[in-house]
């Protein structure tokens, strides 16, 4: 997975250490989750000495985590970029990104799905730190798809509803669609979401339900 | 978290040591995951010998895990049946249903969620005999949905999209919902799978979508 943020390079031509050690944390934490992974795999993975790591992040593991975390989820807010900003329908959009996803886990064998879920799931109740970068992951997701829907005028409050349903329909059907090896839970909801935009959108803007 | 199946217990008066062994490692599993569940810690949670977790499950973890989350998903077969079985209104059964993992959630601390879904993300792509095992709990419990709503005249088609969709709604929503622990997730999801069962159950048997 390529770290959007790291188009700096040392003179050696290749990524700053910091932005090594986040990059290889994130790609290790969305293929073996937050347990599995261990300061000295990222070490190895992320080709930084060992007291790099400590150097950028004094919080050790938890810290570091944290920080992939955060890099991790700005590949959706650019993902959700790709496929809203210059869409004339968001309803349209949002077909072609449950679309997408299903095209994706096809291609990977059901593995690369959310970056962030499972290590969400494992932290919730066990790290503070960790569990606060993935719900602000998550917000900033629900933000960027809100953004898009409101300016083709669908009211906030709606805006939101229909951005938490439509992360929960897809988070929930990477789970079933992983577990299955099948894309039929992926297809379904990405129909229940689709027609839960284009309803929102369908309303007039005063009207609440 | 009670193993529904026990009530052989032994002459002292406590489960058979499968049992406990099978037992201790859901409610492990639950909690650490699979990555963060060992077979020492199984041992001392059991309180049996060492060498009977490899007499009952010659297998291993692998083996030992896959029994265990088979025995966690039979605690929401009840738990469907309990609000399904003699509902006279699936969409109202649904409802309550959504409401009261809400309220579990928040007595809870946003801890007590799905028994599997941390597992199944994290075994998806790693453990084969796992990943079989989560499926099978997610199927047997659209299976169990299904039955409900068609007996309530939904045509099986239509049942099996709602169940999927219904479940993938509310993982999405205990994902969301212990991320951010709020209830906002669950609260609004829950509206949404109960209209979709509602409006399934208007439906003409004939006509499909």
């Amino acid at each position: 997975m390529a770290d959007g943020k790291s188009t700096q390079t040392t003179p050696a031509g290749r990524p700053p250490t910091r932005d090594r050690i986040l990059s290889a944390t994130a790609e290790l934490l969305r293929r073996r989750g937050y347990t599995g992974t261990g300061l000295k795999e990222i070490v190895k993975a992320s080709e930084a000495p060992f007291g790099s790591i400590y150097h950028f992040f004094p919080g050790g593991k938890e810290e570091l985590g944290a920080a992939a975390i955060r890099e991790a989820g700005k590949v959706y807010n650019a993902l959700i970029a790709a496929f809203f900003k210059d869409a004339e329908d968001p309803a349209k959009a949002t077909a072609d990104f449950f679309d997408g996803a299903a095209e994706v886990l096809r291609v990977t064998d059901y593995e690369d799905a959310c970056p962030i879920a499972t290590v969400a799931l494992e932290v919730a109740s066990t790290s503070e730190p960790m569990r606060q970068a993935t719900a602000e992951v998550f917000e900033s997701w629900i933000a960027d798809v809100m953004e898009y829907t409101q300016s083709s005028g669908v009211p906030e409050d709606r805006a939101r509803e229909v951005a938490i349903v439509a992360l929960a329909l897809i988070e929930g059907a990477f789970l079933l669609s992983r577990a299955w090896k099948s894309t039929e839970p992926m297809e379904l909801t990405g129909r229940v979401a689709t027609e839960l935009v284009r309803s929102a959108l369908a309303q007039p803007p005063q009207e609440k339900t």
